[in-house]
């Protein structure tokens, strides 16, 4: 039965449920192909997370060898293939709760940087599971300056070899996933030296554990890292070589080769694959930040009406909490943001296809656009995300801070996103070098990227917003976010030319310009998901008051964004103190009118009860006796205190002859 | 050894380390004592934090235990006691990693709330640990809204008891510390009935658990909670009361009492113990908040003196990633932030005592003024450290996602500050109540409490600075955020008013406000905290380079605050865009000042290795050695893979034949 204070939300709702959730997922047939997915998958015992907030890092990992194990006899038994369309819903029905994902890296490196021979030798090895692979770039002191790396490959000549050493602790390979327990061989990133002349890094297959027993092989010290914030299910490792041999056709060979007299030759061009690189942090941000985001709203907007505290009006019952303005100001815009993020990937899904498909025709004019919008909106999307859904967990009070409401496992995950495939600030300036080359190029009247034509034109101007309600207008507030991008962006330009013209040397202009240029970087990818939201709500079908709803959110998205960041939107007059206060007023005026469709609009995510595993946010709303049933099966209430019998017994003195 | 990276930074300090914390630490003899107390724990096995980040909840747990009992024996030994000068540092060299806190509470109630017969009766059992106390208020569906509590106390007058009961899932008790696999006793707070009619909440001493055998007493069920983001040393519990009877002595009644035949009498004054509560919240800002981020400042930074990666310049070594100034703003501010809190929480400190005077003088004048002050800066600091320690973790990357960084423990545990003891967001609330009724005093030109008399001073006016070095002067950042303070509560007051007078009934016009009422609240206490900074620093002495490099703090304090939160100065012209740029350029200009005595500074708060236990943080900076030390002993590492045998080896067919 629904709790009726959840219940009541649903009746209530101005636009169809269904509807949206068939436009979410790009139409009513993928929807139904994605139920059917999730459907066969948490009907299956093995691929159960019930107890998954009780697990050791040794158990959570033991589930996840068995569920990837398990997933390749499903898949047959489904008939679902890599290919079929069926293929990413899986990752999202298991919650990504499943080993042997570098696996799948380990067998992408081979086929993006092998010669055909060695596809031809690795990849059937690897695709009937005969061995296990692992890819083992980032080393303990070297993340994101891959040319830094110390690992080394020394060709040796009379054997025709090549030597694989760790020459220094700062050296060893750290954090590869699959490694530290699981793989049996990996794609070791190493600088190459022939006749003691170091040629780069480059990356050779090692076998590190053996085929037969699993016992490690001779030379390799490998093991795994340790507990970390999350990832628990994953053997992220350590790897150390001394003296490891291997045949010189273990290196990866299609754009260079060792000839057996130590020649070294480079061929082709490896833009394709430098671009595939780059579309990496484009696939991640749906699984890995988005749909997180969306479980974090679902558990804390459905749980905020069914929570009562405190009352709003003498007299009456306590009040749902997501009555209170300050609750609706935390959760509403991440509930915004979820849908601006949603719509931003659709956009950059698109786009990236589009310029791979150039890219085959040899068209390589888009990759400078596309590595600068792979790096701002990896940046960007995973940092907002991030902090939302932080806001999601701090808005649930004691029970958010609970592993059993699910949100503590959804934040300690989504912030390793600011980290991985990039950290953050460093993606952030390299997309803020392509938009000040972008400023400089149009400024002196050359063409630009279509993103960035904006840029050139820079109108002074005001914002000509008159009452709180033309701040309901997207080309009112997109025209803000416009000139708050450029305006940050020309004024660090300025910044940087005027310090290398006063004799400061570029690089130490450019290290003292870094926090602003970061700033510009995040308003450009800010200023684009603004104005797609806007675009997006324009080309919805007007019936079933799905773009009205949509119109809201984008809205409450463009004026938080606004009013959180109100100095760089006042700074120069742009915004005056008085249409802030119009922003103000039409922003908080949105909460209360989201508010009321707020439950139908977490809804549509169509999350099921088992892929939330959340005690606060299931579907009916019956939060504390869920809260109940699972705390029972915490191991701490599976056997009798041990320290009872250790220490308060001998404290305890019987007393009870004194009471 | 020192690792030659960070053994530079120490060599250039400008001031005297030692002599800093000799002043953090109240005077050079409280740091000697201080040091004795860490010592005689660190030296105490049974005290070690070694294995920690591998432990289950339930063996944190144990060990907590296991530390308490032997904290009363070690107390003895060294002659410590509850009222000596040792006796605060006890905490912070356990790292607050003890059991049986609630067994002081559970003391201090019956103190407080108890008869002199009560306090007879009970406190010797407890001081003895005859028993163990736990303090049972908050419950599944009840928090911050006392009066909401549903558990029931019936008065039985045939049989002269209380009957208690749980009536609904909801009324179960939840949270209690101790209370889920220790305590025998705890203080229930129920809703107290007598001939059919509730005399509201009181509190009732309630045996849970057998002194003999530990089992549960009748009508009783209990347990622990389960997982949390992080207290996994304490049993959080929950408890459930069906038909309990106690004698009616149990209720505590110092202040109310039950006549045998059912008559109820009110009597004395709870306002000094009403004080006697604020204070908890005070009180917890050093240990639980202000010392992690000392903690957290101290790790990020001598790990980014360490971490080498990229280049500054071309062809130089891989620069220090202090060195760029993102990671410098990053940072930078949090390590302003932690001095600037510890010089607030002194003042806090004094303020308080000398309220406590007053009040055992009777005069309860100063009582609102200090609950607002306590509710509005445990609110802000904890909001503002939390945040803090999350930037401290994200800055340090990969590693810092380890838990052997210590990093992610020390921010999943003051997360929980912005929760307990009182909700932010309603602390705010209250604050800002205190402070809309204090400017309409004042307004009304009635005298108004020292702290607040600043609202009354309304001056328009427009910052006077008028080059970026005036912004190093403490009068013109003093004055800007009390400009911005009292116009952000003079402009909530107004329009509560206005939507008053518009015909709004009052508790609508008070929600309709809370989001800016919660931003005013927050400007007050900013404010504040810079005023008193910049008083402190004009305090200190001017020897030994300790008043310039305080200055230096307190100047990127109160920048960074104005930086971040541009907006609010900006809105009414008081600050200019052409002054903010000022504002920018000196903020930026400081961080590469104090870049240079960043460790020195984080040196200062003098934490030992064992204390910080952290794998990035320690004193030699030996960071990846200790973090694969560390690694190894991970239980992961410990046994045989157990998804090898199960899955892994059916799925490895034996391929050396085909390789």
């Amino acid at each position: 039965s629904v709790n009726p204070d959840l219940a009541s939300e649903r009746q209530t709702a101005s636009f169809s449920v269904e509807k949206l959730t068939a436009r979410l997922d790009g139409g009513a047939e993928h929807t139904q192909i994605r139920r059917a997915v999730v459907q066969a998958i948490e009907c299956d015992p093995v691929f159960s997370r019930e107890n998954q907030y009780f697990q050791s890092q040794n158990e959570r990992y033991e589930a996840a060898v068995r569920k990837a194990v398990h997933l390749q006899k499903k898949m047959h038994e489904m008939g679902w293939t890599e290919n079929g369309p069926e293929f990413k819903y899986i990752y999202r029905a298991l919650s990504g709760d499943v080993a042997f994902l570098l696996h799948r890296i380990f067998m992408r490196s081979i086929l993006v940087l092998g010669s055909d021979k060695q596809i031809a030798k690795w990849i059937p090895l690897a695709t009937q599971y005969q061995l296990i692979g692992s890819y083992a770039q980032t080393e303990l002191g070297h993340g994101t300056y891959l040319q830094g790396l110390e690992t080394t490959a020394v060709f040796d000549i009379t054997t025709q070899e090549f030597i694989l050493n760790t020459p220094k602790i700062s050296a060893m390979k750290w954090w590869p996933g699959d490694m530290g327990r699981s793989a049996t061989h990996t794609v070791v990133f190493a600088q190459l030296y022939i006749h003691g002349k170091c040629y780069g890094v480059h990356p050779f297959i090692v076998q590190i554990r053996s085929l037969q027993d699993h016992s490690v092989c001779p030379g390799i010290t490998a093991g795994d890292i340790g507990p970390k914030m999350n990832f628990e299910h994953i053997d992220n490792g350590y790897l150390m070589l001394q003296n490891v041999r291997i045949p010189m056709e273990n290196m990866l060979n299609k754009f260079c080769e060792v000839q057996p007299d130590g020649t070294y030759i480079r061929r082709g061009s490896q833009k394709i694959n430098y671009f595939t690189m780059t579309t990496v942090r484009i696939s991640l941000i749906s699984d890995e930040v988005i749909i997180p985001l969306m479980k974090a709203c679902t558990i804390a907007i459905r749980y905020s009406v069914v929570r009562r505290q405190s009352k709003l009006k003498p007299g009456e019952q306590e009040a749902k909490i997501l009555d209170y303005q300050t609750q609706q100001e935390k959760l509403l815009p991440q509930l915004a943001a979820a849908y601006a993020f949603h719509f931003i990937n659709e956009y950059l899904q698109e786009l990236f296809d589009k310029g791979y498909r150039e890219i085959q025709r040899k068209n390589f004019d888009t990759l400078p656009e596309l590595h600068a919008f792979s790096s701002g909106f990896k940046a960007m999307v995973t940092q907002y995300c991030t902090s939302a859904v932080e806001i999601c967990l701090r808005a649930c009070g004691g029970h958010g801070y609970s592993l059993l409401s699910g949100l503590p496992s959804l934040y300690t995950k989504i912030l390793a996103s600011c980290i991985y495939e990039g950290e953050n600030t460093i993606l952030l300036l390299q997309t803020a070098r392509f938009l000040i080359k972008c400023f400089m190029t149009a400024s002196a009247g050359q063409p630009v990227p279509p993103s960035v034509t904006y840029l050139a034109a820079v109108k002074p101007g005001k914002c000509p917003a008159k009452n709180k309600l033309d701040f309901l207008s997207p080309d009112i507030y997109t025209e803000a976010y416009q000139h708050m991008a450029v305006r940050l962006v020309s004024s660090t330009a300025a910044k940087l030319q005027d310090l290398i013209q006063s004799g400061v040397k570029k690089h130490d202009a450019w290290n003292q310009c870094t926090v602003q240029l970061a700033q510009a970087a995040k308003a450009h990818c800010h200023y684009i998901t603004v104005k797609n939201f806007a675009e997006t709500v324009e080309k919805l079908e007007t019936k079933a008051g799905i773009q009205k709803i949509m119109k809201h959110l984008c809205d409450l998205f463009a004026l938080h964004g606004i009013f959180s960041n109100a100095g760089v939107f006042l700074h120069d007059g742009y915004i005056s103190g008085a249409q802030m206060d119009m922003v103000t007023a039409s922003y908080l005026d949105l909460l209360a009118v989201i508010r009321k469709d707020a439950v139908p609009l977490v809804d549509a995510f169509d999350f099921t009860d088992k892929n939330l595993n959340s005690a606060l946010g299931s579907y009916d709303g019956q939060v504390y006796q869920r809260l109940y049933e699972w705390a029972q099966k915490s191991p701490t209430n599976k056997q009798v205190s041990p320290a009872y019998e250790r220490y308060l017994k001998p404290l305890l003195h019987n007393t009870l002859s004194k009471m």
